[in-house]
């Protein structure tokens, strides 16, 4: 958790309600931070059904192995997230971790332990001391409340400068649901690993083979679409939890027409928290939309806005507030998918710099140089050789990400 | 050209002999850089035959669609490069330019023009003042000399902190050849681009076809395996002529066994070159080898040292000279190859830092971090999965790169 709070960072922690079915607390067991929480406890209603998505790292942590596993279940009665150690690379001792963490967690909660989820962020290479959250368990049941989501967003940020969370409300059949989801970003302290983690919660009624569906869908939009630095971590985890209390009609397929406000809002809701990672990436000083339109597919759009978003040489240009379309056209170049140079064209806050593959003359270069001394830099790319669109969310490359990666320890 | 030399450079520019066929000038005209030379041009002998690996992007410059149409014919009389202006994405009018340079050279050196090969480097999307070349071309023919080598490495410099040049001498069978090239690197000056220039000569008699095998089996393992910051120019462009002025017995093959020698020596060559961009890289205090073993695949090695040679994470972490193996396991992690997170080993130079995917307890921390403070980092990383291996070369990510990339124009 470092000092300064992003001056990408929304103005407050939004109003999280009750959620029927889902109880939180969080408290401080000393692994690793001095001072502040590292330890959240989520209690699950019984015939919470869940879905998840992991990271495609194939050098996953344990944590990440336990819930993949626990995960073909289907239900879910307890998360428990530690922050501080990620418990990854850690070979044998780490399983071993995990599996004592689980049985203690299935335990007090009295479940089986394949309804238990588990997810570690912080230093990787060291002994998780789990005793010490084991340890924790009965007085963070004890602590169980319905309203304790900011806590409980709190107690998972490793150098995340704010902590994040969101919610909406939406109704299935005329039935009034609610999601609310926190997660954490891609802070980090050497030697820690920066880690992704979100949990998304709702009292609606699906089934988990259908939320998982739900899920894989709008992770493809909301935290699959955002880049801080191209790097992944070993313990990227998105759970999604729905604990069926809710009392409307059944729903039978994740194209069910009942789910039709579902699906938009836990779109939104994953976008939102995304959208929050990305404004908390390390030393961002200015959040950057990259809308692509006009390529071969939508999956050819992702990744030409990702290689854009990931570029070097782009998020310096916008740290230096400098409209460098040039570098636009070469991550174009480089994404490898079909492109044709000469019906490329760029805006830059809405004004055309490029068009069929050169600059439009004499364009409106004091609007755009405004545009770029803004905090929200908005680029769009038409490649003309399609209909494939997609937005990608990243953040600039400063001197802030350097101060805090290379940790000048000379 | 930026002030300050690379505290990576080798000590000096070599000595690079005269080389039957070849003669090379190089002037200023005046496209961009006041007070230096930004043109170069090199007369081939009747009969050079010339193979060529260009840039991947999909926006590639004009030029570079020049010589991928021209390298068809196999033989080349004259290379001209000029930097200060990459004339690229500059639409029909690049075209053009490109077109009426290339009859002017054509014109001077009395050859087809599908023998003349042009290379420009340096600002994007402006229209090339290619009447300052032609106009130039006199002037460059008349100062051609047969030791140049020097002047035209200075010429094609953009913000390369020194010139580039390698020499080899090699026998194919029982007769001398030599082997000389230039290289440019990956410096940049806002808002220029990257670009890498590679021209390399021998006066072997090698057949185009021959010669073309050669340059990309030579490729992978030099200019292929190096990265500064994982962008691609729109204008990367290497070529090798071969004068053909040897009386060396006729070569009939790639694997020819007269050429033994000669494949050495030219991927030392390249990888000399190549190495040279790496430790000119935009801001760079270190060089990095990153060499892998134990992969699935020769390729599959490349990408994980690709991978982790990209990786941000990795880059600063060197740059802040700390040790952080964690980060070199998550980027092993995303490289998306085969990779076994218990049976990993990491050494740092030399030492044994991490093993069988957990690391070595009491390894000499003294030893790495004094390892770490010099110039010449080594990372190994053993996969533990197969036989493939690969070296990859990088620098790390400083201060120093986003300051020269950045501008801070406010």
């Amino acid at each position: 958790m470092s000092g300064k709070r992003s001056p990408l960072a929304p103005e407050a922690f939004p109003d999280l309600p009750a959620l029927a079915g889902v109880r939180l607390s969080a408290m401080a067991c000393g692994l690793r931070y001095q001072g502040r929480t590292d330890a959240c406890l989520v209690e699950l209603a019984k015939g919470t059904s869940v879905a998840g998505v992991f990271t495609r790292s194939k050098t996953a942590s344990a944590p990440v192995e336990w819930c993949r596993r626990a995960l073909s279940g289907g239900s879910a009665r307890a998360i428990l997230v530690n922050s501080g150690n990620a418990n990854a690379f850690t070979g044998a001792a780490g399983i071993a971790a995990v599996e004592r963490t689980a049985k203690a967690l299935a335990g007090i909660i009295g479940c089986p332990r394949r309804e238990v989820f588990l997810s570690s962020t912080g230093v990787i290479g060291e002994p998780l001391p789990d005793e010490r959250l084991t340890g924790a368990l009965g007085e963070l049941e004890r602590r169980l409340s319905a309203t304790a989501w900011r806590d409980a967003a709190e107690a998972i940020m490793t150098t995340d400068t704010f902590p994040k969370g969101a919610t909406r409300r939406v109704e299935i059949g005329g039935t009034a649901v609610t999601l609310n989801g926190i997660a954490k970003g891609s802070g980090m302290i050497a030697p820690d690993m920066a880690t992704m983690l979100a949990f998304v919660f709702t009292d609606a009624r699906i089934p988990a083979d259908i939320l998982q569906r739900l899920l894989v869908r709008a992770a493809e939009d909301s935290f699959n679409a955002i880049t801080v630095d191209g790097d992944t971590s070993t313990s990227d985890t998105l759970l999604l939890c729905a604990t069926g209390a809710a009392r409307h009609p059944r729903v039978v397929a994740p194209d069910d027409s009942l789910l039709k406000g579902f699906r938009a809002a836990l779109g939104e809701l994953m976008a939102d928290l995304a959208q929050q990672v990305a404004r908390d990436g390390e030393g961002a000083e200015k959040f950057i939309t990259i809308r692509v339109s006009g390529a071969a597919s939508k999956r050819a759009a992702r990744r030409i806005g990702l290689s854009i978003g990931n570029s070097p040489l782009v998020k310096t240009a916008i740290a230096g507030e400098d409209a460098n379309w040039g570098r636009i056209v070469m991550a174009v170049g480089k994404a490898g998918e079909k492109a044709d140079r000469d019906r490329l064209s760029i805006r830059i806050g809405g004004i055309e710099v490029a068009h069929d593959g050169a600059v439009v003359p004499g364009y409106e270069e004091a609007l755009v140089a405004r545009h770029m001394k803004g905090r929200e830099i908005e680029i769009e790319v038409d490649i003309g050789v399609g209909r494939g669109r997609a937005t990608v969310w990243t953040c600039d490359l400063t001197h802030g990400y350097i101060d805090i990666n290379a940790d000048y320890r000379t």
